[in-house]
């Protein structure tokens, strides 16, 4: 792990850094492709980048481990994966910008329809339209009070049947169960605590679900809920705390956002797509010193399993490479924050692929960015948590350590 | 880090190891010169050992961190860089063979002329003739008493303006800034602390200081002095202690003495080149069973921005390898303590090569002794404090680990 003594030779200056993420873009060779989705695109910006860069390839977490999103780019940024691994809730919160606090427990919402003996019928309330689930969340705000109990909480809608909802408290806690059977037919399931600490929580939890379902009793469609991936939120350093850095996060996607957010960046507005994600880095070069680049796309088209999807939204992202590159960056960045092979449909284990680009890096003999090829790298392969160092040595952003 | 659980399995043997340190010999690319300054020397000996050898990449502290000399040779010789940071005062005082106990503070002086009103004129009193500082320090020992606060004071000349104070008594602590205002036309700083313990000091420093002034006060020159890099001693365990090994340091600049004396290994009488130098591993191959030769020219020329000359000290040292390889040591390991790429004309973080040769190693493809080459090494890519494992390893000189 990035040893917390090394902040103390963070120095800063003008250089600028840009660390573009293609989520997922790890991959396998499919059956007939000739290679790794990377192996098989045409990227000639990318391969005239690597040939001039150091390379390597990274370990998210640890070797044979598949990170989620979060633990992902947690390691990206220099945080370590296994002590800094946030709940589900607090990455909803986060991503719609939910200004968290240290007293917070985050839980995902999905809005659901009960028949009138409470059996769920529909665990998404019919794909909620997102006007609908705003007017509920503001009915549920206006009505719910758990003031009695020494609680604040916040009810926001996201997307579709989609909410958050954050509880505000002293010594509050996220270890409980998700109310989610995960089937219809059956009643949401009542709360359940993992932890003393969480047995806590259960008349809490228990007093706003009772008021709750009064308020939607009159609900066409969202009727009842279910909440999923309770979380308390333990807030962490920001990278400007730890690198001394100004961070601007360009990712559309709200759970990227949220990440973003909790480590301290601030958020472009959301853009068109990766062109204009792209151009917003140099509409904004001056005043950041840390650009984080998120192209979503390319983990999708793999969650689909569409190899040549895939391939294709990388071929995209190398010839928009050049509205990047021509910024000339002090320290340019490409990886990601985990595998999506096509053949897996999921996220998986395997390493990525890292290219570091700076004046003074160590050039070896790698001419072309994929998984194989950038095993010969100078960075061998390492934990992605080891990643923000090289970065800020490479934007001569640390002092030497000991005399 | 090298577990002490492992000291446990150390055997003796009549094995004898050259352990050679070519300072600062990592580097990087120069425009125009066609690679790394390892890359561009022709070192036939070093290469055809290269291609008997296994081979790797080494990082001294942690990927991204620059290594000052002693965090890099306290990785080279198995000592945790992170926890053994031992300071400028002591690696001065242990640089000209004073015996340092675990009471003692060190401090690194400078001697220093100030006008009437006691704003600094010269922070090097004109760099001090050497004698003239030997004359002021036996001056001011036989005055500056300190006992009355219980504590003994050492003060010993290095050269030219330099000197090196001890202080030794009971809970003393380092934690104060340096007294160097780094420009002239100020007087010199007053003590500060960093820590409650440093404040403990304050009295002591400033009745040394008080004393100090009055004693000087006829000197043409040396009329004040600026108190620098105070530091604990922390005596480590050598490794004579730790690996059964007696050990000789070939090295002819002081701190390179001071660490090697500090590890416990004896030192052989400074000598007047590197020939010199591989000769003295001969003279003595009998009576020691490590040997640390240490060569610093690697080092100055890549300080100075020299990408030739320290081409040449690189060919210089290859030439002359068959001094040392002609004494067919069981174990030879070649390797460096940290790059200084004569482009950034200074230390850096990026990683350094390792040769380790012996009867057993496993032979790799590596051909020539190089960053780049070096990648592809059977040893990989690792932190520098397994090395010593490995060098002992191959020396026969650790037992099996476990039933």
């Amino acid at each position: 792990m990035w040893p917390e003594v090394f902040e103390q030779l963070v120095v800063k200056n003008d250089s600028k850094i840009i660390f573009l993420v293609l989520d997922g873009v790890g991959g396998l060779a499919m059956e007939g492709k000739g290679g790794t989705e990377l192996q098989v695109a045409r990227t000639p910006n990318l391969d005239a980048l690597a040939a001039k860069s150091s390379c390597g390839v990274f370990d998210l977490v640890y070797p044979g481990i598949t990170p989620g999103s979060g633990p992902g780019h947690f390691a990206l940024f220099g945080y370590d994966p296994l002590t800094c691994n946030i709940g589900r809730g607090v990455l909803e919160a986060a991503g719609i910008e939910f200004k968290l606090t240290g007293k917070d427990v985050a839980i995902r919402v999905n809005f659901a329809t009960a028949d009138q003996q409470g059996n769920l019928i529909d665990r998404r309330a019919g794909r909620l339209d997102t006007e609908e689930n705003k007017r509920v969340c503001a009915k549920l705000r206006q009505r719910i009070h758990l003031h009695a109990m020494g609680v604040d909480v916040f009810i926001e809608p996201v997307k579709e049947h989609r909410a958050a909802v954050v509880f505000r408290g002293e010594n509050l806690s996220g270890d409980l169960e998700d109310t989610d059977p995960q089937i219809t037919g059956v009643p949401p399931k009542a709360p359940k605590a993992t932890s003393p600490e969480g047995e806590r929580m259960i008349p809490l939890v228990t007093a706003f679900l009772e008021q709750a379902h009064k308020i939607l009793a009159d609900e066409p469609k969202a009727n009842t809920m279910l909440l999923r991936g309770f979380a308390k939120f333990h807030p962490y350093k920001t990278m400007t705390e730890r690198y001394g850095l100004k961070c601007l996060a360009v990712a559309n996607y709200p759970m990227y956002r949220g990440i973003a957010n909790i480590l301290g960046m601030e958020l472009n507005p959301i853009t068109e797509n990766i062109k204009t994600q792209f151009e917003a880095v140099g509409e904004n070069f001056k005043k950041y010193d840390f650009f984080f680049v998120h192209v979503k796309y390319t983990d999708s088209r793999g969650e689909d399993g569409d190899f040549d999807a895939k391939v294709k939204v990388i071929e995209e992202v190398d010839s928009l490479l050049p509205i990047l590159t021509d910024l000339h960056p002090d320290v340019m960045v490409v990886t990601a924050d985990h595998s999506t092979p096509a053949v897996l449909k999921a996220h998986s284990w395997h390493p990525v692929p890292v290219l570091l680009h700076a004046k003074y890096v160590r050039v070896d003999e790698v001419k072309a960015f994929n998984e194989i090829a950038c095993l010969a790298g100078a960075l061998g392969q390492q934990p992605m948590v080891n990643l923000m160092p090289l970065v800020l040595a490479n934007a001569l952003r640390l002092q030497k350590y000991g005399a």
